[in-house]
């Protein structure tokens, strides 16, 4: 094959579509190709009206199969095509399963460039206007997700540790969470905060306490992202 | 006062012009003034020609002098003019010490909104095609610093634990991190990937191992970003 296309990576942000990057959106407007995930919001099509559309979104069919068709259409498009962008939810390096695609691109000598996306912890912190960090309050934040897919079913969660713990795809797990670290001595009065639907017109904040998420305190049913610990404290 | 500014705290992102995101170019290009830190790169004023310029760089001076400061000349303006932004490099609400910028502003009665930028970690994973997370390797990342200036120099430096460990402002401070992670049993030949002026012209990544961190192979003399973990591995 004397051409071979080039595939971006592309992080689409939390959800709305003048989230992404000037990068992202420039790459998206110049697309031949956009294979897309179920989780990127439908307005953010609209940046690529002349790219030919393909969504090969993950809600259902077992993920590792899954996966090796995602990475074989990635490498049928690059043969065909100059450019290719593959555009996920989020940033593509965090929770974005980058890996197994990237390794099989290189594998078929497919160049592959990435461009990073607002990770929708930090969406959801301007949202919710508290900063994850703070002077003398906190220094660290653990970002972490537990595995949802039931093949990949984690039979020890471990909670990272940091002053402010940050759960993707929070829901039910969460509350775990909260129990686990009210268990490593957390106050049960530290503030927590979940946010769903990040940054789109149904966005949804929930204020609670530990304490309250631990007592099984639903916040949501759907993906949510749940933020935990005092730099969380609502200012007013 | 009959009528009030409105300020926007906006994340820059890590350096290159084209990763601020479409939302924040766009209220760049509406600001009247623009408040910038010296860590924000001179091309992204380019973004904003029409507003006047207010470096409120820390390079220099007592840091919460210097922030009490920053504060005041965020309300003045806002109390003269509609559209006031404020520039952060990075993500405004992660090490950028939104807090106090913000209470500050809600005190005065000063509406604030907030608009998420690439925080460096994900731009040098971007930059090094290293994703944080990896599946059955690394779910979990923490992001912390070490306080730098010395009136808040931390007597106990404590290390946050996940799978994998981002340091910002590393520098000579990444040596003690390395050790205190060695201590804690992480294996020694674990990849450390260290970027300096990420996503600028000047980017430099350098590959070595938490034990040659250990060492004190120091990874940079300026702010550099860290990253240790398994995930990182060099895939080839």
């Amino acid at each position: 094959m004397a051409h071979l296309g080039k595939v971006f990576l592309i992080g689409a942000g939390p959800g709305a579509q003048d989230l992404i990057t000037l990068r992202g959106a420039r790459l998206l407007a110049q697309a031949e190709v956009v294979l897309h995930d179920a989780l990127v919001a439908p307005e953010m099509l609209e940046l690529c009206p002349q790219a030919q559309l393909v969504d090969v979104g993950k809600r259902c069919g077992k993920l590792s199969a899954r996966q090796d068709w995602i990475n074989s259409q990635l490498i049928d498009y690059a043969r065909q095509f100059a450019c290719v962008v593959r555009l996920k939810g989020g940033d593509p390096m965090l929770f974005g399963r980058a890996d197994e695609e990237l390794r099989a691109l290189e594998e078929a000598g497919i160049e592959v460039d990435i461009v990073p996306g607002i990770t929708t912890a930090l969406a959801a912190a301007a949202a919710c206007k508290q900063p994850l960090t703070r002077r003398g309050i906190a220094r660290s934040v653990a970002l972490f997700t537990s595995s949802t897919a039931p093949e990949h079913a984690d039979p020890m969660p471990v909670t990272p540790d940091a002053d402010t713990i940050v759960q993707y795809m929070g829901g039910r797990e969460a509350i775990a969470t909260a129990r686990r670290l009210l268990g490593q001595g957390r106050a049960p009065g530290t503030p927590v905060v979940a946010v769903e639907s990040c940054s789109r017109p149904e966005q949804k904040i929930t204020r609670l306490s530990l304490a309250e998420l631990a007592e099984g305190l639903e916040v949501a049913h759907g993906p949510v992202l749940v933020m935990i610990g005092e730099a969380l404290r609502a200012r007013s």
